[in-house]
């Protein structure tokens, strides 16, 4: 089993904790390739940065879409190049957002979500309702700080926040479960575990062992109804790969 | 008061039949500039397609944002390039479908949706749930056509079929207002209605006379939340205009 | 173009102030005419007093459904004359609360509505679930006073309240857009707006501006099912006029 | 106990079939007074209907208000006069639409609504949304014939016809339980039990049994928020007793 | 008419509680049983807890189905044997937490439920939504207490609790009405009615009066689809009685 | 890593179907035990049946709920014991039919349940509905059979009749994906994907994937709110083990 996970961010440095994160779970029997693109903002953090990640993240599907049996959109969030993708091929497709919501779901009545900067709060809203799981979300929170300092000189200081909004998600909001609102926060989920007491769940590692699920069941995208085979059309003044996706 | 129509996709026609629905409605004080970018797909009937439109869309949208009181994006369905543009400017942004919707609730109970593929219907669904107004959504119906027949050599057999789609959503759906499911369809509200004896609403003109009263009112997209301001960060690899809505 | 703008109670201080404030914003080709009955209650605060303004409003409507083109009700909620008036008449009947929140939708993700008395309250809330949009409501918060206060000697420091509990609604409701609960509120969203920072949308502009894009599109109220065409039938023991809507 | 049940309509043979049905399955401690108004239409069909039954209804209820531990209003739907009578009273106030919905939840998972009228199923949809409990709804039904005609010379037609969509109901929509959709109605619910082979509801028996239940129970409407009593205020050119219900 | 309240747990002074507060409620006319099992815990506040108590309830409601009209469930919450119980027989089988909520659901607009312990509280927002009316419920609030100590040495200090998160229901989280989420609550509703100034229900009485008016208005339960009869099925090492409602 | 799948009905056949599908998907790290109780009915079709398996199931959890990392109910449905186990327990606990869901949202915008009899329809709905991802559900349809009959000689009479559904399910219902509702469907996933071309997903399979999911993520239930250690309480007349999860 060959998986690729796609950091649609340029941060090398998010993409190598993705690749521990990933690495430390994954079974012997999966290979996994981890990486980013080469152009795109450094971090994503609403829908004007998705758009502009969204081009290099298709142009490495089309590239590389016969080598794997699956691919993993590591970008928390509902990143429309998840149904892009769903659209574009057979394998599955997933999102370590989902991912890690369909895994609380199953430990849990209600999960919280926490995030790094303030406008993913109402990104993350979207997302859920747009799941159609709402109604077990307890909160999402946001440690209002940008991205990237997950992984600046203070980052211990942004665990802390990170713990502390995860505190009043579980003793002020109900939250049975905590799910890491970053892929950048991947790594951190076993120390606020010990801390919590309580399931913490790191959306990169839920993605993986999902996808494994997925084609241990032998479980690929449908093409029914909404990620049915892409119809020909022509496209004006783009390079000649993306009319691919029409016709394989 | 100057509105900018964007079509986004690259069909001259579609273009053309925007603009003739669109300066019929107009007010006389306002003006209106209508435009479509020169590069990506001819229609726009998935998510793929909506990505590949979205770079030269966004574009647009920094290039000519001092130029104009609001932005119209011709477009039916939940098109990535709304938000974003909600993110990027302070004038307000309306995309065709919402204007359609909003002003059917008003005359109506239940509105229907008449899609030209299939595909539109799955994202269609997920547009309405998303503007939260599932509710009032009586059916989706297509007419199994691609969008580019609309301006086909058969389009009138084209008309034909979404007369009879209509007419299904009125008769056995519960639909009291019919909406026109596609920018293409700019023209066919005035024949379809005299037709059906029911409200039919194109979202062209909808999105124009909806522009204007919030122009007219003077309420500009909110800057809280969900559309705050971008903050500055680094890009990588891209054309050095991408920066600059985060720094206005 | 004419419209007629029914202010449901007996105040005229509250008809001058929506006269004023939709004066300030109709199209130089609209003509409006504005007028409240001349009997009922001085102001619309529950049921009951809506029950009261209803066969005064519906003798407007009988007497002067021909010389209209459109028709406002200028009663924040959701007044029963705005759904008898759709039964009633072909022209579009525009309240002004569904008009508030219809703009506020495409300018936010979330609105709230900031009332005069408590018992608002609990009716906008069946207001806001009636009109299907209630997943966009961040609050509804009130000033605990009454209506008639608006327009009385204390109007300043009832201006203070209105924008302490807006400033609340944004800062821990999550409200994108406020939304102004009352007619006689007419004219303050200016001043708020600039308070606040977000958009403040008022109904009485927003209601008129809608009914112009309505009228411009064409649009009139759909005569399937809800609002079909009154079949006649005997009344007993009133006036004549009533039977009047049953066989125009 | 004394209750008043009041049929809304001025049709004196409702009123009869009313009480015949009520009089079935009353305590014999309850004492119970039927009437209608004696002005008004002679039967409700849609808001304006309503409408005009308000004045006449709410007239009864303040001259009459002291008499009774309990007042039903006996007709199909949520007639505004449930809620004005909740707002001007302490004693419970009970609708036969809810009556037969909340007795229906008890002994079915689901149930559908067989009305008259077409029009009725609007406002019965509306109506079950406003209860909060329409995912209990299996359908909503309707003979398309006017609510006169179920005490006309055809009304043994009528009869055939509400079972004929009844038995839809339960064949093809998945209804457990059926509900009356109109206090004309009152009395079939034994034959119709008997030829579809599950429990069929009529509202009044429903109400009133379940008004004894909240008498019995002691239980009252409460004064807290949405029928807080009402507050004096000025009343213009209207007779002087529509103002007690400020006072009282 | 002879209705059974089983008391599912095993506390005698329950029961009693219970009995005391269903005699006074009951009509003259009605004769009521109450009884517990006689083995299972003694009180019941989990699900492990429920299904404990399943087996001798079933076992009573087997022993003696031909001899009551109605059975009440008197344990708080969606206790399992409703349902079963409902599959097995055809007289109606009440919960109390149904009953209190569709009585509340009439005389306010928003209920609030007051549980003993913390754990009940998911539970209990478990059951509102699958009764489908999660829209009414305001909150649900926890003395965090187990359910014994209501009736134990410091019963009045646990009514202090009671009373003190009630009103915080009443007015913090706009409750209009509150519901005792125990059946060891019985007998507190006039108490705490008096204090708080709302209605206050007590799910025992609740459950009597409306299964008296159920079957006062000859309403069984529906025995299509959900609690259809049970075909009959081999059973393998339980004792012999078990077999018995698959074929009666 | 060891998993315990119990299958809670007392037919053999079924807990060899189990076995013969679990094990083709497992990972070769994966140590799984089979097993159904002694006692009990030989399926599982109503809630009747349900509570009958319940204490059979929960002995086993208590002899072996050391000996194994997770616990799989092999009943497709919210079986009660899921919930109970969870409060038993730490070591996470599945069941069959939430773990297809989860993955079929993962693949598809929609799914479809195809169960044995007509009965496990209502019984789903309500599964659905508690899972809170009603939303995402296309249609549950049943081929009205027995269970059983899926290991009787008619066989496979009985998968053609299950082929038939889903086919409606994808052509009708809008279906995208197919999740197999029964344990004893277990094996037919691969056949009936061929047939349909759309993913096809067995819940044991699905359940195995999951468990090892989750156990290589770390993550086990969350031990707050509604999965909270059960604290001590007596127990009256029932053996002593049943007090032992009120204490570990």
């Amino acid at each position: 089993m060959r998986l690729l996970v796609i950091n649609p961010n340029t941060s090398e440095e998010f993409t190598t904790a993705i690749q521990n994160a990933g690495d430390m779970v994954k079974s012997p029997e999966t290979e996994v390739v981890y990486l980013n693109p080469s152009r795109g903002p450094r971090s994503i953090e609403c829908v004007y940065d998705e758009l502009l990640s969204c081009i290099p993240c298709i142009e490495i599907l089309i590239d590389q879409h016969l080598e794997y049996d699956g691919f993993i959109i590591a970008c928390y969030g509902n990143h429309p190049v998840i149904t892009a993708g769903r659209e574009m091929l057979i394998q599955p497709v997933v999102g370590i957002m989902e991912a890690s919501l369909h895994l609380a779901c199953i430990v849990g009545n209600t999960f919280s979500i926490i995030s790094s900067g303030d406008r993913a709060v109402t990104m993350f809203q979207d997302a859920v309702r747009a799941f159609g799981i709402g109604s077990r979300c307890a909160s999402i929170r946001s440690t209002s700080t940008p991205v990237l300092a997950l992984k600046g000189a203070d980052s211990s200081k942004v665990e802390e926040l990170i713990l502390a909004e995860a505190r009043k998600a579980v003793l002020e909001d109900g939250a049975e479960v905590i799910c890491l609102g970053c892929a950048g926060m991947a790594g951190l989920d076993k120390r606020l575990k010990s801390a919590l007491k309580v399931p913490v769940i790191d959306g990169v590692t839920a993605a993986i062992k999902l996808m494994e699920a997925l084609i241990g069941c032998e479980i690929q995208t449908s093409k029914r109804r909404a990620f049915s085979p892409l119809e020909g059309k022509e496209i004006v003044n783009l390079p000649k790969m993306f009319t691919s996706p029409y016709g394989w």
